[in-house]
């Protein structure tokens, strides 16, 4: 008796531990990715920023008044992958996005603790930074928060929904540039 | 004797790698408070931003040179949780913190291997981000480093003790919002 | 037959998960020293700081301009730790560094998942903001990204290079600092 009520706790405390490192490692992913995706924004690589979200992904960037009313409105709206890429083309093609430097910084994740049928709901903040080639000094090009969907594809997360909702745009000549 | 030796070798490695465990586990555990400590405040949710202070809660905000002269004096100083909850409801029934947007980053978290005594002291620096309503561009509203002491109540992490030491406040008028 | 299989399934999902919590622990151990590394240029330990780089370290401050250009020339250039030490030094002897408060914020680390021949890569996006004693706000001083690799020396990592790649310089007159 005694010894299955000892095995019983040990059991349990396996289990708490477990769970705190499965959210943990999930913690981690999740930080991996966007530390990746802004690597892939900062240094031009739109095309593999695009390869982040999955088939059906939704890629919207809306102002912080709009999402607060229910506006759907952004400046930026693809419904699906096919749409994100096109915009990563059409980027690359154009001058506009080329003569500046962007630098994000991803922070203050917040995530549940555990995926829920495949799909892992997230925030962070995010500060885009921005120096423009005929200017010394840097500027806040963006600031504000992700709300995200992962889902996971072949085991590696994806981007399902990120919703860009933004406190303010310094530039106004940059509304395209995705984040 | 062979046995017993590579019994406690593994042993040893084993403590090892659960201390680092345990280390990480800690640090998931504040980092995972402080973003839910920033999203409060970011979404203006100050009743639960004043719940995660212990009922004791030492709450100061002041200055780098006061805090270099170990001059207490702050633009806010609260020494319990009843003070804290008077200054978040006081907040939300006047005008003044309405119209703007706040986003916070806190990074470069540095706390010791373990807690001691329930008690677990760490520091992080934190960036706060301004948007007035009537401007387009953020602004650096505050820099700074917090000073925090953690304790445990029912299990959860709560604040015994933030300070949250300036180096600078970019906006006068906006002197009396929580960081 | 059966028992074996269990037992070998078994034994993958545990090296899976031991594989991910090493590179877990790599991360953190890798996020804990640049914390350190920017609390002690923050706070102006300037000796703490050299210290952390190997006897041999290549630590070199350059423009995003001349990095992508393949040019090595930097604002710092220090191939040894006598060159950063002796950096320190003379930071600490002039008045150039005094009249301004510092603040780094260090994120979105991108790192391989395991070292090699003892040797680790990593990149990470700083920002470094600076208040200036005669003046009320924070300013953007320098926004870049570090290319390092880290190196174990009894057991401790040390940045055996920091290649600090700045999108910009706001302040002429601070050139000197590190970062």
């Amino acid at each position: 008796m005694i010894e299955a009520a000892v095995d019983s706790a040990e059991t349990t405390a396996q289990s708490v531990l477990d769970a705190r490192l499965a959210s943990l490692l999930l913690r981690h992913e999740v930080e991996t990715f966007n530390a990746a995706y802004a690597a892939a924004l900062d240094e031009r690589r739109l095309s593999d920023w695009a390869d982040m979200f999955t088939e059906d992904a939704n890629y919207v960037v809306l102002s912080r008044e709009n999402f607060d009313r229910n506006l759907p409105v952004g400046l930026i709206y693809c419904e699906n992958k096919k749409m994100i890429r096109d915009r990563a083309f059409a980027l690359q093609e154009t001058a506009m996005f080329a003569p500046r430097y962007l630098r994000h910084l991803i922070g203050n994740l917040v995530m549940p603790r555990e995926e829920r049928e495949g799909a892992l709901s997230a925030r962070a903040n995010y500060v885009v930074l921005q120096v423009l080639f005929d200017r010394p000094d840097a500027a806040l090009h963006q600031v504000g928060v992700y709300h995200d969907v992962f889902r996971r594809v072949e085991g590696a997360l994806k981007l399902a929904k990120r919703h860009c909702v933004y406190d303010n745009l310094l530039v106004p000549n940059a509304l395209c540039i995705p984040v």
